[in-house]
């Protein structure tokens, strides 16, 4: 056999429905429901980043309430994945929907259903139902509840166990309801069998809907064998309605992923404190505080600690760096690039562009903005490093300023290696401040220094003795 | 019927005991215990602003330990209720500490006593208790507990069920203790009734003390019927007596906050990392993100992010604002205001009486204080406005200062439109920069200027070429 | 009986046997396992710790894997007892562990093995473990835990109850599978019974390794009585093998120490969200918010705030000082101590050697390193204090720096009682300013001010009216 990867040996090509057309009335946001994040990233981003690693040939996302933006929102497209939208309007139920995306759907593939705010559903499910779909079978994903209550139950014959329909709770006898095991919304079947089962379903319910549920029961019909694939995991079928199932399910996955650091061999100081919106490749020995975000791509060299209380977006940190608490890291594209063996902060704010060389220092109260510091650059205390270019071993004084902007343009600064910049300095760009050189404190350079010189601007003291300082006026 | 709202339509006007003299010795503080803080009010003043709800007439304090504290406290009154207190000294039990409010209490109303030790009280439970006791009946507020150790057990006839006494944990048989429903505290009964029970009460009990609760045995033997109200709630009772059941209620009020918020449609990332210590109002589409706490009256505009880890007291953002992470808001009496889409922080601190108009930037390591900035105004890095009025989209520089005090007064500075202010400048208040004016970085201006004046106030940069450091010295 | 204290009154000296050779594969780290911190401390110095405060005699330390490394780091010794080091190289078993420690162990004593990877075995079950092995017998330490999954399960007679074995869970049967009582791994025996067992240890098992719980089987075998001492506390006998087991153990460890904290009257706002690394006293009615973290040696009096996210270590803070959200101090050897009364933060950092007297306060943005701040002094905004002598009352203004670093050295900065810095100063170190004395706003000084003068170093300002700004390049 020589099939490409991304088609299942035993199914045929995977195509994809995601169900994305709800109002998500519950969550009282103008955001459709699938458009709201988990992670950092939106519900329907998770489920077509899934769709995406099964190797799906066609995805057709199901869009009705504020379609336009979720459809806009899929502009990135979906792996290698052709991508069709089928508007639901109005929206009468599950089976509506997918009847909706029935003739964007080529025959000859397994239709996995998947939903826009069950965002957890693993690509390893999923190839696990797919494969149960195999030979002409409907497989559904299922799962034990405790409480059951709102899900559709799975009902099996008495005798022999085989499915026999899924009941919607609301049209559930009392006998039903007493099943546990539970409908997750996923299934795959082969989507000949979909396209005629579609055709025929009624909407004579309690709801007055057409459920996509009802073809389990014509199947049984047909004689097509309907399996069920119970997980255990009920983080891969939680949906999402609410902001409180939201924030639970963020921190449920936000536990999952910090578990999994930790089998890396991450140390983390609270797991229930640590919160990665995107992803985060560590070393080894790495250490992280508590109360640490990150968010996009994130970095981690070996022996990299970082304190607590620090915010971390789209950086990479090499080995040996020592992040101190209250450290705000935010690259955006431009990113941001911590040396081996630096420390940064506490109270550090390095923005995108600040791209920082070996044992690089950045202090309290130290603003970083698309600068370049070399090996052994210094800026400890209360200062300001905007659109600069810093040489190695430079010592950027307390207090100084980069001013970069005249009102209008953007300049930069160069200091040349192991320069010495005193405090409360201004260096108005465009200058250069020439290798070796020294800047006395408080002076304002507006103009480029030789290498070597000293350079002072600086008004003579002048003292008044016995001065009388202003009396405390008293209050009207 | 035509009675005013604050009575109950059964039961005639509810007056109301607070039990408030216990030391609290397991608090091992010198604050009285009623005084401790839960969700950043006193426990006594929870209580204190349920009975104003619940339109008490007369309420009448009991107190005893730090009595002249504790009645301070209630300074700012009780609703439209009369507050007046009693003291209790010694403290020789609850039907002691009801008996000294007794010459206080009204004839013709319905009492409910309360302690000033369970905060969380609904007023909801409260009203069902006064409707339960209309028609001359005792009604008592009790809880089933899985663990009742501790508590008063509610004895029931074995043959009607009806409540026939409560029995103090350390009076209580076997039998007795093996009863799981528990009187919570709180009772509401005709005071005319209680007036007679009091004066029967007597302390031949294991702990020498005068029980209100034997009052239920004196209804029993007078046929006036006993009611019990059976909450569900545990934290409506939940009484406080050491710091370890302070911040585990807290954690409860937290949480219940945190969940009610999301009803509303607020997102949080983490629940149980959220602290709201007053009122917070949000418009549709707020989301907060980890770590942050609100104190006194916030209010959020539509769709304002507030980023993690800030601490925000008495302030309103208006729509669409985004305050990043690390940001310290703590408006007093005077308020913070954040005009919509302005941009805040991170380690940003508005101090009182800043106002901020629409589109404003407040950047990192920027204080500002009792100063006005109107649209569009920018103070991106490492600056201090104090005492200031800063026109439409000022750019006021990096490291800049208003010096408002000149060691005895504080002066005003006055920034016209459209001002720029360079790096490291200081403004010695008071003085006024005109409309349009520049201000060249490091200058220090004491006088006003001219509108679309430049100003400078710089020395010449004087160099000396090849010039030698300092040399470190050897450590003697 | 005249015997010193840290002998045990029946077993007589008692000498310690830890092991700490293990790899610690799951870890997935460089560093020995037994190095890893809990609390702040490595697992083996927690273990060293409580084998200093039973008062043991000579400690075994049995290194293997990061030999070197762990040894090194019991080189401040432990309390009183004589330490030494057995390798252990290969590493076959448990008990070949402590055959490799026997030959340094003396006859006369009772030999406690305990594990370095168990960090909080407690003092007081030590003590009686040692007590029950008192007149000639092996004591075991054992819990019994729901869920045995790869323990030592402990055998007893059916009949007497008696301890007849331990086995562990590779070589278990399934009866013996189901018990659920097992070894922790701790012992206490007479050194000459210890001892003898240990040269009659075989590895014919599962694991072909020599486990010291055979000696067990041998104590049955000899008459020699076995008793169990069953603890309750799981946290005693927990060990680590995985960065997310230190991480529960960690968590439950600072629960733990937040609960003895709240049992002393502190308030926490929410234990779940505090962190201790070392020791913390307090005074009455100390109040700290959420999210704080502790190192070192910290102390505060009476009536100490510390806000929400701050990190503090090696400080000394005086009764009714304020420690705002977002304070970082960070003393070292030199430690930081903050006087009564005084106000530090937001955003402030206290660095080593920062010494503040009654009443100071520190405000945002300030920074302070070895420096002394007499009663009074105010630092309010933006500023930097290094190496410097603050006198009483002292207004130090926002955006002034000490220059204290030539380039090369480090010199003092001293201002003398009621001195007024203007903002956006600069003091060149070395340098005094006298008493009483006023500097104006951004004036660099780097010569000496006499007691009572006003100096200031500033260039006249300039205007240039109806400037015409740059303008904004289009981009190219």
């Amino acid at each position: 056999m020589n099939q490409p990867p991304q088609q299942n040996h035993d199914a045929g090509p995977i195509d994809v429905v995601i169900m994305a057309a709800g109002k998500g009335t519950r969550m009282k946001s103008r955001l459709p429901k699938v458009l709201h994040r988990l992670g950092g990233r939106a519900l329907l981003a998770h489920v077509a980043g899934t769709a995406a690693r099964i190797g799906a040939r066609d995805v057709v996302v199901v869009t009705g309430h504020g379609a336009a933006e979720v459809e806009a929102s899929m502009a990135g497209g979906i792996g290698n994945a052709t991508v069709r939208f089928a508007r639901q309007e109005p929206q009468l139920g599950t089976g509506h929907a997918v009847q909706q995306a029935a003739p964007l759907l080529a025959d000859d593939g397994t239709v996995v259903v998947l939903s826009g705010d069950v965002p957890l559903i693993g690509e390893e499910t999923l190839r696990a139902l797919v494969a149960a779909s195999a030979g002409g079978k409907l497989a559904l994903l299922t799962i034990v509840f405790d409480d059951p209550t709102g899900y559709g139950r799975v009902i099996r014959s008495g005798s022999t166990g085989d499915v026999q329909a899924v009941v919607e709770h609301k049209d559930a006898t009392e006998a039903q309801r007493a099943v546990r095991e539970i409908y997750s919304g996923v299934m795959a079947v082969p989507a000949r069998l979909l396209k005629g089962w579609l055709g025929r379903l009624d909407n004579d319910n309690a709801q007055g809907e057409y459920y996509l549920t009802d073809v389990v029961k014509l199947a049984a019909a047909d004689g097509v064998p309907v399996v069920a694939h119970i997980t255990t995991d009920a983080l891969q079928v939680a949906g999402i309605n609410s902001p409180a199932q939201l924030a639970a399910l963020e921190r449920a996955w936000q536990l999952r992923q910090a578990n999994a650091l930790m089998e890396q061999g991450v140390r983390l100081a609270d797991p229930a404190r640590f919160d990665l919106r995107g992803t985060l490749e560590c070393a080894a020995d790495v250490e992280i505080d508590v109360n640490c975000v990150f968010e996009g791509a994130v970095s981690l060299g070996e022996g990299v600690r970082i304190g607590a209380n620090c915010v971390i977006a789209n950086a990479r940190i090499e080995a040996g760096a020592v992040i101190h608490p209250f450290t705000h890291i935010e690259g955006e594209k431009a990113g941001v690039s911590v040396g081996a063996g630096s420390l940064i902060g506490p109270f550090a704010r390095l923005r995108p562009g600040a791209q920082l060389g070996a044992e690089v220092h950045i202090g309290n109260f130290v603003e970083v903005k698309n600068s370049t510091l070399a090996a052994g650059a210094k800026a400890n205390h209360l200062a300001y490093l905007g659109d600069a270019t810093v040489g190695e071993r430079v010592n950027y004084g307390a207090g100084s300023i980069t001013a970069n902007y005249d009102g209008a343009n953007k300049h930069r600064t160069v200091i040349g290696d192991d320069v010495h910049v005193g405090s409360n300095c201004v260096l108005v760009a465009p200058v250069t401040i020439g290798a070796g050189g020294t800047i006395g404190g408080g002076s304002t350079i507006n103009k480029s220094t030789e290498p070597g010189a000293l350079t002072v601007a600086r008004s003579k003291a002048v003292s008044f003795p016995n001065w009388k300082r202003p009396q405390k006026k008293p209050k009207a």
